[in-house]
């Protein structure tokens, strides 16, 4: 039945609805090693619960909030569990989940300016901050031609990149003419899937995209860079994108940004680096070598909500010229003309990315950066850093475990000597026993399995008890 | 100083500052009325009101939530005000911040089936829940080759569906060999911006985008796409793409998908429907004839973040055949391959998507959807397009008002007779003034004021007062 606002939830029904959903968070929290990590249902079994069709009166909230433990809990495989040791961290934490609340009960689009001035300058604030707290090259601020700008995840602002990098190629008239099938683009073999998707959806093909060969560490070549660049030119065609990788998914290799770098100027190629997970690691002045050369990127990306504690999505995006950007991307039709956009004196963050509509998400940043200060940030990348490498110090020492990639931080490659099929079964056995997930790689063409450190709760005890399960998965299934 | 678990917001925290935040949200939903609608600041006033750099050591929560209202509110441009008449609506709703805080509490990526079965099972069944709610044609829903998955905006399932139908024009070639210059798109001249961006940014260029006449009521001349096809065909070119609206921005304006659709059928090419705001209507019967001929369409998106009181991001994007989608956007690399994902028993959402990783964004929907009940939805609808039908008739009937184009749903494009001047002195008059928010736009070169009824809270007394306030600022105008 309609209330005197009609159907909505009255403010008092938010209060009170809002301490329960905040209440059911915190007992999660409470609880959530005493779930399985890894969600143990069959494909279909978690849908075949739900009601056939919409109810065409509404439920009580109370109905709605109890169905989530009942019929979703058994779906959810347990990212913020401190025993999540699969892919990469995709790490929530209070503050940067109260924040984007916040952002959530505002409800603003910071499309442009206008549309919620405290939305584009935050933004333009905090990645000004941020840009400080990491050590960025100073291009890279907005007080220069350049600027960082929130994103949704590395894909999309790889993506965004390769589009500037094809304009300035072009002279900015591939927008206009489209793509012609010259352009090249270049990453290392061990680059991120993200590269060969951003390469298919510009419009350049993937037989436009050179894998270049990796040394014994998986970093990229430098000299087999220049060289596939001089075939390419040789062949008429024309070198426009570099995408090298600070921490690559499958085993946190660090491309050499220096060496690649100064081949991308000399060549007049865009340099992109990606450092989705490993870039939080240079809020710590001791882990800043990874970023050695970044000076001559003309783009720069990262997530804080891989490793920093800002939930999804929040992928961090630099450019040092911003003009390439808005010349990229800008379209303003008249519904979207107003007087601060065409004073030139504001930043309208829709000319940046894809999308048009953008939440306030420079929220979450605040209020990490501001709950746990420069120094708490640093307490935990550090201690997830140690927890590797004490990991790593475990594996090395025992006679039938071995490292498979050096571990420069928070990402630990290894195996079983016992080979493929092996190592494949002590990984499905560790996942299905619930008590940890972790997932593999292949290097070399060999299947490795990746412990990757860096879940918010994940402590000492987490790793230690880990590695027990595994010396004991490995033992068991030697005798079965 | 560290805790014992670190410097993390513990449990306890949580719930005392979460009951805080949700405390912050119900007040300002109380007084939103008190806040100017259209944010008075000054470029840079909200930025120089900032700290210049980040806090060495942590802040309490108390503070950091204070600067909300102290530093951030001036600069918000208030999206849920039920003064909010500008642009479209981006709502939010009680059900629907709540269902966000559990996503973003439950911190799951929903990248693979595997990764939290519950989250791509649950977007399935709301989608096909959906698709039966608007009376969508049963080709788009999960039974059936087709299916629905949640984008973040119309501007990525647009850009999505392009790709779609560029990959089957060529034959699945053009992902591996690159554009070549002779794909075609169309819309009218009255599309969003965001089908400019997408032919951009897929390389097909914007010189091989036609801009298709429109009619008097500003939809799409079914036989000037006729024409515009065959001269392509016989310049050698290949027709690949028609994006046809359901409620244009500017004007409401509502493109003929039979008409549109039977020429696409005969022609062999992509038809993609973008009903972003108008696609909400479709819940009530009595407005579901702007869908007719929708069976003749290969894909289809609308924005549950606009009309359908779920805060963004949340575009609703359906297609027939969801090999197309999977054919043109799949990376599968060694990290993330698992036994479900190879077993074809289940959907992994990142092959429909631009972006690799997603948020649980369906619980929204659920909640929405649940909490309303479909009657409930569907009385705030009638009531939106009631009151702008209301609106228009107040106009029609004021002797220096007049109406510039249709009102099929709710949005209001009007002008004063006195000319285009006079118009954007009444605009800028009324948002100056706080008390509502309202933009425009073009249509036959003209300027022309927009009154678009959809925000969540939006009664019959705010139209009202929006009409007073534009005839009292009309004739003071009049008098200066």
């Amino acid at each position: 039945m309609p209330t005197e606002s009609g159907y909505h939830m009255t403010p008092d029904d938010f209060r009170q609805f809002g301490r329960a959903v905040v209440d059911w968070i915190a007992d999660y929290y409470e609880n959530i090693e005493d779930y399985p990590v890894l969600a143990q249902v069959e494909p279909g079994e978690i849908r075949a619960k739900l009601p056939k069709g919409p109810p065409l009166v509404g439920e009580s909230f109370e109905d709605i909030l109890a169905d989530i433990s009942d019929l979703i809990l058994p779906g959810i495989t347990h990212w913020q569990s401190p025993n999540f040791f699969a892919f990469w961290p995709a790490n929530a934490s209070g503050p940067s989940i109260l924040a984007d609340l916040l952002s959530s009960g505002l409800g603003v689009q910071g499309m442009s300016w206008v549309t919620s001035p405290a939305c584009t300058e935050l933004e333009t604030h905090v990645l000004d901050w941020l840009a400080g707290m990491l050590g960025l090259p100073e291009k890279f601020m907005s007080h220069t031609a350049g600027g960082g700008v929130i994103q949704d995840t590395a894909s999309s602002a790889t993506l965004t990149a390769l589009l500037a990098a094809r304009e300035r190629a072009t002279n900015f008239s591939s927008n206009e003419r489209g793509c012609d099938g010259q352009l090249v683009a270049y990453a290392s073999t061990q680059a991120h899937s993200s590269i060969e998707k951003a390469v298919k959806i510009a419009g350049i093909g993937k037989r436009n995209l050179r894998l270049i060969e990796v040394d014994r560490n998986y970093a990229m070549v430098a000299e087999a860079l220049v060289q596939h660049v001089q075939v390419d030119r040789a062949a008429g065609l024309i070198p426009c994108f570099v995408c090298a990788t600070l921490g690559t998914t499958s085993s946190n290799a660090l491309d050499p940004i220096q060496d690649i770098g100064t081949i991308c100027k000399n060549e007049g190629i865009w340099l992109h680096v990606d450092a989705a997970m490993s870039g939080t690691a240079a809020l710590c002045p001791e882990y800043r070598f990874i970023q050695e050369g970044l000076e001559l990127a003309d783009s720069y990306c990262f997530n804080p909500h891989k490793w920093m504690f800002t939930n999804f999505d929040c992928d961090c995006f630099y450019v040092d010229d911003r003009t390439a950007l808005v010349q990229t991307l800008s379209v303003l039709p008249e519904y979207l003309r107003n007087k601060p956009t065409e004073s030139g004196e504001v930043l309208d963050y829709r000319d940046w990315h894809i999308q048009l509509g953008r939440r306030f998400r420079s929220l979450k940043l605040w209020f990490v950066i501001r709950y746990y200060g420069v120094e708490g940030l640093q307490y935990h990348i550090r201690r997830h850093v140690e927890l590797a490498k004490r990991f790593a110090s475990w594996v090395e020492r025992h006679p039938d475990f071995e490292l498979a990639a050096p571990i420069p931080l928070n990402l630990v490659c290894f195996r079983h000597r016992k080979g493929d099929g092996f190592n494949r079964r002590i990984m499905e056995a560790v996942n299905q026993s619930g008590n940890i997930y972790l997932t593999h790689t292949t290097l070399d063409d060999r299947f490795v399995l990746r412990l990757c450190v860096g879940q918010t709760y994940t402590e000492e005890v987490h790793v230690r008890r880990a590695w027990e399960l595994l010396q004991r998965t490995a033992a068991a299934l030697n005798e079965a």
